[in-house]
């Protein structure tokens, strides 16, 4: 075992009922690592990250045990639901404690009235996804990872994804209605959150509280219905998008892949006809006005009818489609941003400079009440210095980028400190032992 | 009876069977009316017109039969669903014959997979969206008559309402997907049109094609709740009317009324505070989110909880607003534009020439795929010189108008000939007898 931490510590932590104490160290290894290597650059940064530890609490005292240890000791504490994230999320920067939330994966309540739903962290997205249909309900935003990753981890480090077209993003009012979160300091207390005060924890990688449960909106289940179009002209499938994206239709899924990338990806959503392919997730009642738009402007329109049990439309999109790429050629990874209202133009200015070391994949989004497209482009890896050429050159045409490549919470979103995440670490964390380094705000 | 119609043109209608006929001096009178009495122009241009012979078919053959014999005379044919417009849609602008739809009034078939339901053009818009609610499912826009209006009427000559701030206008696609229509030539066929020939009659007030049956897309049942919050501060509360458009909760309603008009109207609200106030159906889901919102301004927040049977929030708003005003006060107008994009700075401007001529009464709407303020404020009527140039100031700060003073269909949206419209007429409507003069470019 670990000769960094305090024998008492482990004595301490030994005590604990009901919490699975991992010692392997191949275990260790693999629980300190997420999806990170999508990035050279974190891969490099983080590759060397391993935590000393790693407990799986089975109920909430555990956790309430564990935190005090770590705190009594002053030991980092990183906490992992599912680890599917991109970014090093759950990824322990200083070593330390790495806590698995996934036994803590109870649907304690779901009110037929308002939809809402209250989950502990560890539950599978899938799983309560699946609940939630038997009773008419659906999750409102999901990332390509759905069936694995965890709800807990989603909230705290996601932001947006499939069904962001309708409801934007995490963060946005309306999501997250209560939290329940446990404190890391000599007593931890557990403390039921509402919305405004949950607000500081929300895509906060875990760094200023330990969420323990959650609750939520969902919306009504719908049978999303899977569209295929095709279209010739990339500028054509761009406007088409949009229209769709405008339209009196509820989608819960618009997508945009170049046709390079659609002859690489698996065909889930039908052979490649080397045209550059819209993927849409469609409400029954909408699918003849897609058609209509798409035949107004001669695209090829399929519809696959519903979604199976197996991979569908889902599973080639948001960073699936990054994933499936990878997987080809590993020299491929990505960016996001949101791009500058006059899309077609910042996207010629880019292609005319990059050419085909940049393909493009667009996700149509709704950001501050407006339909908007949201770009997540395969990037060809030329070194971390050209990688920065090309953010600052969609940052000249107007992107907002949300740089995937950097390990702090505040560098992936808008680069600005949260002062109220901040605050809350300070009444919640006070010792700053939550994986310490990623907030930097804090640090 | 009277002499300016052909005496066989009265045999061959006596013929038709499930034909009622009235002629009854009063009851054609006042079926050559709607609401045009809000504009003091329109009544003035209006007034005067009245039918010749009122006829009410009580099957599809007798509308047939009506529309064949109308065409063999040349008798002018206008169609009239329950009345309640505001723009002389179903007056007759040259007299002739005024066909009541309200006994086609039929839900032919409703598919439970799609939500889409097909329905007779004079079923009442509350017996349709009753029938619905059993269904689990809801009308998507409906105007502030809901109870009385027909859908046939709605579709035809309304553009938007209750639910444009989720659901945007009648004319966005995904709304009308299909209709059924008989024409008026020597032998009148009955047709099915699919959503993208339905489009050109959407909207024309029946000058060309005698809508049927429409076949429409539904929504998702939500037991709304009402929710009122009172500002002091005008500039606060539109704000935060677009913080409640914008955030992800669903929405079905956002109102925003001046304080002077709360006042005035009756108290199905609550009792007015003297404070400007918004009145929102929102999501059970959402309600709390809405609160936090509210009080994150300082504003008073008040949750009247579900919708009864009786007048709610939906009669105190869009142009259920005008008409409470006008029943205290007839010399009170209205307007009808779409806000530019800096609302308050826009509004101001217009206070501070034109006072409190004006009273503010905004809508939250999605238009374009994003979210916007119309209004429909209250006008102190001055004459209509006054009225044009209080129109001018608007459109000089940016406001788009669709101006509820005039009496063709092209001059009530944006003054622009839709040449689809009169080319259905030219097929459908060969003679131009549907409500002559109504659609101007045709004449």
């Amino acid at each position: 075992m670990n000769n960094r931490l305090p024998d008492n510590f482990f004595k301490d932590l030994a005590r604990v009922d009901g919490l699975i104490i991992i010692s392997s160290a191949n275990e260790i290894q693999r629980y300190s690592r997420d999806f990170y290597d999508y990035s050279p650059i974190l891969l490099e940064k983080l590759g060397h990250c391993c935590a000393d530890f790693v407990v799986k609490p089975l109920a909430i005292d555990a956790v309430i045990a564990v935190a005090g240890i770590c705190y009594k000791y002053s030991i980092p504490l990183t906490l992992r639901g599912a680890g599917t994230g991109n970014y090093g999320q759950c990824v322990p920067l200083q070593g330390g404690v790495v806590m698995l939330m996934g036994a803590l994966n109870k649907i304690r309540k779901f009110d037929s009235f308002t939809g809402q739903v209250i989950v502990e962290c560890g539950c599978l997205m899938g799983d309560l996804d699946n609940y939630l249909s038997t009773k008419g309900r659906q999750l409102r935003i999901l990332p390509s990872t759905w069936r694995t990753a965890s709800i807990g981890g989603f909230i705290a480090g996601g932001s947006g994804g499939i069904g962001s077209i309708r409801w934007g993003f995490l963060r946005d009012p309306g999501h997250l209605l209560a939290l329940e979160v446990v404190t890391t300091e000599k007593d931890p207390k557990i403390l039921q959150l509402n919305s405004r005060s949950s607000e500081s924890l929300n895509h906060a990688y875990g760094t200023n509280g330990i969420i323990t449960a959650l609750t939520l909106a969902t919306s009504s289940l719908i049978q999303w219905q899977q569209v295929v179009i095709d279209c010739e002209n990339w500028s054509d499938a761009v406007h088409l998008l949009q229209s769709c994206a405008n339209a009196s239709v509820n989608l819960f899924l618009g997508s945009l892949l170049e046709k390079e990338i659609i002859e690489a990806i698996p065909n889930w959503s039908g052979v490649s006809h080397g045209k550059h392919r819209l993927l849409l997730l469609v409400a029954p009642d909408g699918v003849t006005t897609i058609e209509r738009l798409s035949s107004s402007i001669g695209a090829r329109f399929k519809d696959l009818g519903g979604e199976g049990r197996g991979n569908g439309l889902r599973e080639l999109t948001w960073n699936h489609t990054t994933l499936h790429m990878r997987s080809i050629d590993s020299n491929w990874t990505y960016l996001q941003m949101l791009l500058p209202q006059n899309e077609v133009e910042a996207m010629n200015i880019i292609r005319k400079k990059w050419g085909k070391s940049i393909l493009w994949h667009l996700e149509a989004v709704r950001q501050q009440g407006a339909q908007r497209i949201a770009a997540l482009p395969l990037v060809r890896w030329q070194g971390e210095e050209s990688l920065g050429e090309l953010i600052n050159d969609c940052k000249k045409v107007g992107a907002v980028i949300f740089n995937p490549h950097v390990i702090s919470v505040e560098d992936g979103g808008l680069g600005i400190i949260d002062s109220d995440q901040v605050n809350t670490k300070k009444i919640f964390d006070p010792k700053g032992i939550l994986n310490p380094g990623k907030l930097r705000g804090w640090t």
